[in-house]
């Protein structure tokens, strides 16, 4: 038997959650087929890539026909384990962390915080929009009892590694990290970083130099 | 004469803003040289990969022997133009927005939030965090009265393209885009989006697969 996933390549994984939202659209809005221009239209991606992406999901349409929407929900439903909630903790509430605790990924009704730890929180814990949140001493208990699996680590770069390697004990699989600080984990945990400043410096870079 | 910057891949490019971090910390530390090896360790980064983008910046270090620190910093400062500041405008202040509002870059004396506008704010404007937020009615005037730049886009979803497209009539040369819309702007300017919800999304796809 094929497994279908192992097969496509990590550029185009990532581009998966984008898909699935865009197919989305197109079927909200009544559509029943979507080409690869249509497609790189809205999702602002050349209609080449979006080509080689899909001859890696199997037929999911015809040459000079389109892409089937409903065949394509299935198969991004099913690859991206829509129907499985995954829940969230956070693990630092300050400025960020209190921005993802208000903005609590609306969109995506399988992924919520489900509690939350900060240094100026209780032991006995508190509730800020609607969510727990504890002191860090409660972290390897109330993790647990919430159901929690992945961490957003929003702490203060000194704290970074200190609560990695606590998150590594409890053995987390990933971790989603905004912190500046490239912590440290065994090859076994995935971590992505999302580094605001890097972000922000990077584009100013690519801004200036396109002036020239 | 050569321009040394315009052969340096785009994947190299993305990671001068994260090269430039790291060597200032060694700097800080009071090291003079630096190996691929130690870099690679503190920044996660494979030392192949770290060989070849060091490889286009020219002289820097002699084989065997490590980069020059200060040869470095003086490279990174001058390539990133880390003297020149950069103006940053946040286009609307709800949840994100309040805690780039809080946050202001810290980290980057050359990057600051200089003005920000929120449709809660009066078109006299008010200080949040002392910064002062403007009604968008005020846009195209205090955008430029402020010597913004670079605008850091929070709006909500219904907003996104039609705050882009008076962006782009006052000629901005980028955006940094955190609303999940794919926004449309001509080739000329630079768009980085960072969709948190997608970001999310990827990294549990790749922590469901890594468990299989």
């Amino acid at each position: 038997m094929k497994h279908e996933t192992t097969k496509i390549p990590q550029a185009t994984t990532k581009r998966l959650p984008l898909y699935y939202r865009f197919i989305q659209n197109f079927a909200k809005a009544g559509q029943e087929r979507v080409s690869s221009k249509e497609l790189s239209e809205a999702m602002k991606i050349d209609s080449a890539t979006i080509r080689r992406d899909f001859s890696h999901f199997g037929a999911l349409g015809k040459k000079g026909y389109g892409y089937d929407v409903q065949k394509m929900l299935a198969f991004f439903r099913n690859i991206l384990d829509q129907d499985e909630r995954m829940n969230v903790a956070l693990i630092g509430v300050g400025n960020l962390g209190n921005a993802f605790l208000k903005y609590n990924f609306q969109k995506n009704h399988n992924t919520k915080i489900v509690v939350a730890f900060d240094t100026k929180a209780p032991l006995e814990g508190k509730m800020i929009s609607g969510i727990p949140v504890y002191h860090p001493d409660a972290l390897e208990d109330k993790f647990v009892e919430y159901g929690a699996e992945l961490p957003i680590l929003t702490v203060p770069s000194r704290s970074a590694q200190m609560m990695t390697d606590r998150l590594v004990k409890m053995n987390v699989r990933g971790i989603l990290n905004f912190t500046p600080i490239r912590i440290s984990v065994p090859d076994s945990i995935r971590v992505h970083t999302i580094d605001l400043s890097i972000e922000l410096q990077t584009l100013i870079y690519f801004m200036r130099n396109d002036e020239e």
